[in-house]
């Protein structure tokens, strides 16, 4: 894959965030009370790096549809993604005060409003979705509610939110890294999956490229999570944004507590190699999902 | 209408109960979390009124569509509306303890779990929306895919998430009966509306019986509200389930608050007569739902 090397990910990503935040806003509820608005484009415009949007229109670009067409998918995974943290950043969850270099939405707009704003931006999400077909007259309804079926999926009680309540029984007790791999899998996993699918259901590619693009996508959850531990342990505060360290003072369980830090990054090295193999049958057209995968095992925050 | 006579609403009823029941067990996620599931059922099977799925039944029996047959749509409406009363009850929203005679769910399985089950339930109630059309060989995708849409709006920022931030921010305040209106047309109403818009939609009956069930269901969820605050005022702890005297100790403004006692009862009786009188273009057809806007006005609990 050598036009890896001279492709410019940051350009790209900075192209398909400038159009994204505009249709963003265009897809917000505009008969929403104001301030549950404010509350909901607090957390949505608080500079998030757009992963899960710039992931699937990469994914849409190296299977030669217009990833930029589609964008409206990546809007929903982003709003339900956004009331994912908002939920987590509560008291009676994690208890966080500061997300990305900001006091957390329940900070700002206090508790109630900030259960009430994740659940509106779960719900737009479905919306958004569902809706498809209204603002692209080519976009076929069983598509859309495929979108739907498995947005649900990704994000219900066998995905996403099984991760988080994994997450919460497994506070404060020394789990296997199986058991964390479990959590990941599903807290972060399914959704990062899930990016990747729906640009596949889109663009129909051959077989072989959906087996290569799922295994890219279970590389890529891990890889994200690995690196995540990594930088709770030894990222700086101003970088992150948030609080390093606070894995080890809450004893939980992560790659670095359970492997050691070397360990960890010798991992990382390993499932970002295995990352980048996945996608040989995609042959040349994978270089920007294999430049995504760089990046994430190289982040800073 | 003189088969309302004759109709047993409460015999209707614990038929259509009994099979949601058996099709709510079946639509629940099976690979959830032991203890999440656990959760949700708790509040789910928790002795509920299942109101909307029996309003959504009586309207497509009424409108000569066997409403047994699209019980999934019933159980999706059931869940969003369990979740909405599990957040609803968090100690940073209402803070109630009881429900139904029960504890709350975050008494028994904790505040972060209650979070998580409600999301769930949401998540869930799409997801099985969504997959309609996967369960039912005939059931076309766009109507599916419109169920989806139409089910955001009604729960989101402009539809029930509207109607408790406004809920909230009204708290304390002396509001208008305008006020009041406004809470409830989206907390409680928007969610009334579309048991009734959905079964219109899937038995697409002519536009006069549309209209009419379109004012029918606007008088319904008025006339809910109303007998919610009159049972709040005269109501018995036991039969409620949950202490009545709530609102008159918390200063909210309700129906009762505003108008008083009797006037507010007589409210009650004009608004179950237009409720009636919308059902006209009906004609016989039509008792179920007569039958129901009677009920929702002499109920005790």
């Amino acid at each position: 894959m050598t036009r890896t090397h001279a492709f410019d990910l940051a350009a790209y990503a900075s192209v398909v965030n400038a159009r994204f935040e505009l249709r963003m806003r265009e897809l917000l509820p505009r008969e929403a009370p104001p301030r549950l608005l404010e509350a909901m484009r607090y957390s949505l415009e608080g500079g998030g790096k757009r992963f899960r949007p710039l992931l699937f229109v990469a994914t849409l670009d190296s299977l030669g549809k217009e990833g930029l067409c589609y964008l409206d998918v990546g809007v929903a995974m982003e709003m339900a993604h956004t009331y994912s943290l908002i939920h987590d950043d509560l008291p009676a969850m994690d208890d966080d005060d500061y997300r990305r270099g900001r006091p957390t939405n329940h900070k700002v707009f206090g508790e109630a409003m900030a259960i009430l704003a994740g659940d509106a931006l779960l719900t737009e999400a479905f919306r958004i979705l569902a809706e498809l077909p209204l603002r692209h007259a080519d976009f076929p309804p069983a598509l859309a509610l495929e979108l739907v079926s498995g947005f649900a999926h990704a994000l219900g009680a066998e995905g996403m939110v099984k991760g988080q309540v994994l997450d919460l029984e497994g506070e404060g007790k020394e789990l296997p890294l199986e058991g964390v791999e479990e959590i990941h899998r599903h807290k972060t996993g399914a959704f990062l999956r899930y990016a990747v699918w729906a640009a596949v259901r889109i663009a129909r590619p051959p077989r072989e490229a959906e087996d290569a693009l799922s295994r890219y996508a279970e590389r890529l959850g891990l890889l994200f999570q690995v690196q995540d531990d990594i930088l709770d342990a030894v990222g700086d505060a101003a970088t992150l944004g948030k609080t390093p360290g606070k894995d080890a003072a809450q004893r939980k369980a992560t790659y670095v507590t359970i492997l050691g830090l070397e360990e960890a990054q010798r991992l990382r090295d390993r499932i970002l190699k295995e990352a980048v193999e996945a996608l040989a049958p995609l042959g040349e057209d994978a270089f920007r999902l294999e430049a995504l995968a760089r990046f994430v095992a190289a982040r800073d925050r």
